[in-house]
C-alpha cells in the first residue's frame, strides 16, 4: 500500500511484517536515505508526543522535516487541507503526516496525493502508528499475539486508539475485551465487555485509554475520584493481576483518573518504554513507505547508508 | 547588489540572470554550500508556500534553519524588528528573509544590517521571489518574454505581486495589461486595463491575484458568485483562450472566486508549477547573494560540493 | 555536575573552566558531536536570543534539535511539565533546555531525569547561561576578573540575571555592587548599593538590566522619562565613565528607559558581542555535560571530528 491510515484495512500479514521491522529498528540499528528526502508533518490538533516522535523517526532516518504550525501559515487565509497538502507535495515534499480532528481527512487526502499519507489520528477514527508502537510493545513483552487476553478501557468512544487497537489485536489472534463506562461504549466495535475487577485477573495486557474531556459534550459533572474507584486502575487493582501482565497507556495519563499516580512508573507499566518504542515504529512505517515509492518509481530511496551499526 | 528586495530597483540584465539561473537550478541539479551557514526566516504575517518553499530552498542548498515563530518571541516583549534583525546577525545568521505587514520594511533592514536580506512579502510593496518563480514559469514555457501579452487580473491595488510582476515583466519587454474592479485599480501603476472578455482572448499569459480579503476595510459587501461572472475566469471564458496561453495564481486560490474551482488545475494551469518552481527561484537569489558576499568578503561560501547531479 | 542549573552553586574553578572554554569556542573554533543526538529545547517563556542562541550553539555542535512549542502541545491537554520532559527523554533527547516561568524548575528536572538538564531561566531564579556570556565578554575585555569594579542596574528583584551574574562575579572576585530604585533592590543579594552617578564614575563594567514590566503588578505609574534621568545612563553619565570601562546589558533594551538609545551601539556597549558570545558560552555548556555524559556512560560522544578549523 502507498499509505498508512488504518489498522482494519491492512491485512494480518502487512501488520505483523511491521511490527517485526520496528523490532529491527528498536533493537539493531538502523540507516539513513541516501538521498536528501523530505517529510512534511502537518498536525491540526495539539501533540507532543506522537509530533516529536515523528521528527526524531525522520531525522534518524536523514529526512528533513517540513513543521506546518498551522496558526501561522494560509490556512488563516482560508486555504483548504487538500491545497496546503497539494502545495507540500508540489514544493517537494516526498512524505505526509497528518493529524487532523476530523475522521477520513488522511484517507482522502492520500487518494489525492501520488506521495505516501501517514495517519497521525484522524479525529475518533484512527491511530494506527500509536496502535503500531502497541503492538511493538506487547511482541517485546511475550514475542507472540496469538491468545493473549488484551483489555482495552475507559473512553473507548472517542478514542482512535482503541478503534486502531481492536482492529489489529484481533486480526494477530488476541482476545480482546473492553472495560469501562456504558456510555463510552461504540457499537461500531462489537467486542464483549467485561468490568474493571474481571479485568484485572484475567489480562495479559490492560491498556487504558485517555479519558479525551476535549472531545467531550459539556453534558455531565465528572468526579475523577468516583471514577478512579469504579473504573480505574487503584492500586489494589494493579495487585490483583497476574505477574506477567503489563500495563499500557498512550500517554498523556490524567493522573489519579485512568490510575493512581503511583502506578504510572510502576513495575508493570511500559507506558515511557512505549514512548520509546514509538520512534522504531515511525522509522518502521517511513521505512516501509519510501522503499516501496522508490521501487515504484524507479528511484533509490532504498539505497541507504550506515550511521549507526 | 548586497539584498533583493524589489523588481521596480533591479535592473533588467539581473533579473534576466536570476531567471536564467533558476532554471538551471530547476533542471540541472543544484549544490550546497561548504561551509556552514544560517538562514533566518522572519515572518511576521501567516505564510505557508513562501515560508516552506525558503525552507526547502535553504535545506536543499544545505543551510541551517532558524525559524522565528513572532508570537513565542521578545517581539512579545516589545523588542522591535531592528533589534530582533541585529540579533540574528549576532548569533550568527548569514542571510536574513523577512516578511512583514509594512512597506519598506525590508528595505530599511537592508541599509542597516551587512548581511543580505530578501523580501519575502512587505505589506503592499513587493513580493520578488514570488515574481521571479512567475518569470521562471513563463519562461520555461516561452523561452522568450519580449512581446507577450500579460494580462494581470484582479485585486491589484493590495496586491504586493502584481507590483513585482507588473515592474518585472515591463522592464523584460512584455506588454503589460490589467483587469478587474476599477477601485482596485492602483494609480501607481501606469498601466492599460482591459475588461475580462478582451483580456481572456489577447492574453499569452493570465495573471490571476488573489483577492486579500485580510487586506480590505469592510466597507462593501461582497459577492462571490457575481464576481467571479463579472470578473473571473469561468470555465465560459477560460474557452475562448488561445491554444498556448497559460494560466497563473500566487496562491491559495478563492476557489470560484477567482476561478471557476475546475480550472485549478486544468490543461493550462501552472498554478502547481509555480510552487514547484518557487524553490528553484528562491535557491537562485540565496546563492546569488550569498556567493557575492563570499567574494566579497573574500571567503569561500561559494566553493559548493556535489549533493545531487 | 550532570547539569547546568545555577551559578550560586556552581564553584569558582568550574565557572573559570566554563569562561576558558566559552573563550576557546569563540576564538579557534570547534567540532561537531560525532553520534547523533538530540537537544530538546522546552521553552515555556517568549524569547529571541536565548532559545535561537540555544539553536545556533546546538546546530554548530551538529545537534538535532526538537523545538517544543508549547501552544501545539499536549500541555494543552493538561500534561505536567514532568510527564513533558520525561516523554522527550523517552523518544531519545540526549539533552534538555527549559525556560519556565517559576522558580526551581530546572532543577526539579534535573533530579528527576538522566539526562543532563540547562535551565535557560527559571522565573526570577537564575540565568546561568546568559551569566556565563557576560563573564565571556569581560574576560575577552580585561583577561582577569579580581578587583574589578562591577555595577548591576535597574530592575534587579525581577532580575535573574542580576542573580547569577552577583553570584558569580563575586566568587571570581570581582566587588559587585547595585543601583536602582530602592523598592527594585532584593534582601536576597547582600551586596553594597550606589547612586547612577557614583556608578558611573567608579565601574570597570556597568551592567544595564532590563525592565522586566511582564514581571510587575500594575499598582504604579512608570514614567520612562524619568526613570531614565534619575536612575538610567543617559549621555551626560556615559561620558563621566572610565575610558576602558564598558557597557553590558542582556537585551532586549527597553530604548530611552534603561539607557539613551544613541547609546545602545556607542563604542564601550558590548550588547551585540554580549548576543554573539551567547553561542559560544552555549556550546561550551553542552560541551561540557555531553562530554561528562559521554564518559559517564561508556559512550563515546566526546570523539568528534573537525568541521571547522
Amino acid at each position: 500500500m502507498k499509505d498508512f491510515i488504518s489498522m482494519e484495512v491492512l491485512p494480518k500479514q502487512d501488520i505483523l511484517s511491521y511490527v517485526k521491522r520496528a523490532n529491527r529498528l528498536a533493537t539493531k540499528g538502523y540507516q539513513s536515505f541516501q538521498r536528501q528526502l523530505f517529510a512534511a508533518n502537518l498536525f491540526f490538533e495539539p501533540s507532543t508526543r506522537t509530533k516529536m516522535s515523528f521528527v526524531v523517526a525522520e531525522r534518524k532516518l536523514g529526512m528533513e522535516v517540513l513543521d506546518f504550525a498551522t496558526d501561522q501559515s494560509s490556512v488563516q487565509k482560508g486555504e483548504s487541507l487538500y491545497d496546503t497538502a497539494r502545495t507540500f507535495e508540489s514544493i517537494g515534499a516526498n512524505l505526509l503526516v497528518v493529524r487532523h480532528p476530523e475522521e477520513n481527512v488522511a484517507n482522502q487526502l492520500a487518494a489525492s496525493l501520488s506521495i505516501p499519507v501517514i495517519n497521525a489520528g484522524d479525529g475518533t477514527g484512527e491511530h494506527p502508528t500509536q496502535s503500531l508502537l502497541d503492538l511493538l510493545t506487547i511482541y517485546q513483552e511475550y514475542g507472540y499475539f496469538e491468545g493473549l487476553k488484551i483489555v482495552i478501557a475507559g473512553d473507548i468512544k472517542h478514542s482512535r486508539v482503541a478503534r486502531s487497537n481492536a482492529y489489529a489485536l484481533s486480526k494477530l489472534g488476541c482476545d480482546v475485551f473492553f472495560t469501562g463506562m456504558q456510555k463510552w461504549q461504540d457499537d461500531r466495535l462489537p467486542f464483549p465487555t467485561v468490568s474493571m475487577d474481571e479485568a484485572v485477573e484475567m489480562c495479559d495486557v490492560l491498556m487504558l485509554l485517555r479519558i479525551q474531556h476535549e472531545r467531550h459534550d459539556n453534558q455531565y459533572h465528572f468526579n475523577s475520584m468516583s471514577y478512579l474507584q469504579q473504573y480505574g486502575l487503584t492500586t489494589e487493582r494493579e495487585a490483583k493481576m497476574k505477574d506477567h501482565a503489563i500495563l499500557l497507556h498512550p500517554a498523556p495519563v490524567n493522573r489519579g483518573v485512568e490510575m493512581d499516580t503511583s502506578l504510572v512508573e510502576c513495575d508493570r507499566s511500559r507506558i515511557f518504554k512505549q514512548m520509546e518504542n514509538g520512534v522504531a515504529a515511525r522509522m518502521a512505517v517511513i521505512q516501509t513507505l519510501l522503499d516501496q515509492g522508490g521501487q515504484r518509481n524507479g528511484k533509490t530511496i532504498n539505497q541507504r547508508q550506515a550511521i549507526i551499526g
